[in-house]
């Protein structure tokens, strides 16, 4: 790998143990900037960051063992553990869900419901995804199988999030309706950087190129910052506006209007 | 050991280690979210998990030490420290009984009657257990032997927690009895993967061959996961709930119903 390749992971890599170890510590305090009602919500956008704090220096380290400056690309794909992304994403993912219906202030039932079907979804389709990254026909299915059927639960998060959260937006101030739309929108375009690096490698055996390794890593931190950092940041300015909406007194002593 | 045994392990201690640490953090803020009569239990589960997590760290490192792809059995029996998981289990094991308890919110009479039976047996069954897993044949008894011996405190645990906290359960709200009768049978089903693992390998004398370690090494990753994280997370679930149900107050400020 050359010396730009690798400072380009690296430095991307850096970037992001940044911004999740400190969007974490901004909104563990930022829980209490919020209405009770809502810190839940705050709180599980921080478990989101803080856990892919923690992977973001297990791969920053990994990386740096892996890939050498100058190194082999057999040493690379044997060292480098693409492991902590699925395992990071497994956890995050079904998570991100959770902020986002946390957030919104349902009724005790309907928010249950909701994420009775949207945590296992969410899962599967990480878990599902995973054999086909992996490049080792797992079940002796094709990467592009294992692509397909990650699809499946995709589609329906999809159907729950448009047609059924759809609904109960109706009951939200238009404000809040714009920013929860646009974290939804947000969640969604991130979610299409992860199958389209996946199609571009699809059909490497064994060892990916530096140039696909490289590009993979960047666009998979890019998309992670923004769906996880800059996500929780919104659901933490959606909380802040539902508890001044809610709340007169919370309203004077936070805001000036 | 091959590179698939290895990375399966590897990133299934690296689970461990991120499921532990961010339960833990999330319930020790967590605490906050229910009345003061529940935030003991809470507590004792983000400790659980916080203990778990030191020797996920621990055992991620021993194992990487001992185990290297393509390395020996010889070098990973002598290097991988089994005895992490039996201190991890001797302190734990008893808290999460503690936790089971605890949030009961029982008379205190009742809950120190309970706990002083309940407690002692857990450590018991842990300390009587690691001789059988150690393969040693300490004081000349058999792994089975240690196995055996340690199934007699199993048994008075399930006689307290199925009989005796069993009366206790009448007093509780219906979907306060649902949660807590789940979380015993997750208690229970995850103790049972122990007594698998450790039947499977008791006839091995010596080192356990590389196909053992990492059964077993995942086995006991995904018990642990359920049995620390997922009942904490339902014990904080209870906690919430009853604080609910005790305060209009509480209920009014945190839920929308």
């Amino acid at each position: 790998m050359n010396l730009v390749q690798h400072g380009a992971v690296y430095n991307m890599l850096s970037l992001g143990i940044a911004s999740m170890t400190f969007t974490s510590l901004f909104l563990w305090y930022g829980r209490e900037r919020v209405l009770p009602k809502f810190r839940m919500a705050v709180m599980v956008s921080a478990t989101v960051t803080s856990i892919a704090a923690y992977h973001y220096f297990r791969m920053f380290d990994s990386f740096n063992e892996a890939y050498p400056v100058g190194g082999t690309v057999d040493g690379g794909f044997a060292g480098y553990n693409v492991g902590y992304r699925y395992v990071d994403w497994f956890l995050t993912v079904p998570l991100l869900l959770v902020e986002l219906v946390a957030v919104m202030g349902l009724a005790r039932a309907v928010q249950s419901s909701l994420l009775k079907r949207l945590v296992p979804a969410a899962a599967a389709m990480i878990v599902l995804g995973y054999p086909g990254d992996m490049h080792t026909q797992l079940f002796g299915l094709s990467n592009s199988m294992w692509g397909l059927l990650s699809t499946i639960p995709f589609l329906y998060i999809m159907y729950v999030l448009f047609i059924e959260i759809g609904k109960s937006l109706a009951s939200q101030s238009p404000k809040v309706q714009g920013l929860l739309k646009g974290a939804r929108l947000l969640l969604i375009a991130t979610w299409g950087v992860y199958p389209i690096t996946f199609i571009l490698a699809m059909n490497d055996v064994g060892a990916p190129s530096f140039e696909a390794v490289v590009n993979r890593e960047i666009g998979y931190s890019i998309a992670d910052i923004l769906a996880k950092c800059v996500f929780g940041l919104i659901i933490f300015t959606i909380a802040r506006i539902k508890s001044a909406e809610e709340n007169k007194e919370f309203a004077a002593n936070e805001f000036r209007d």
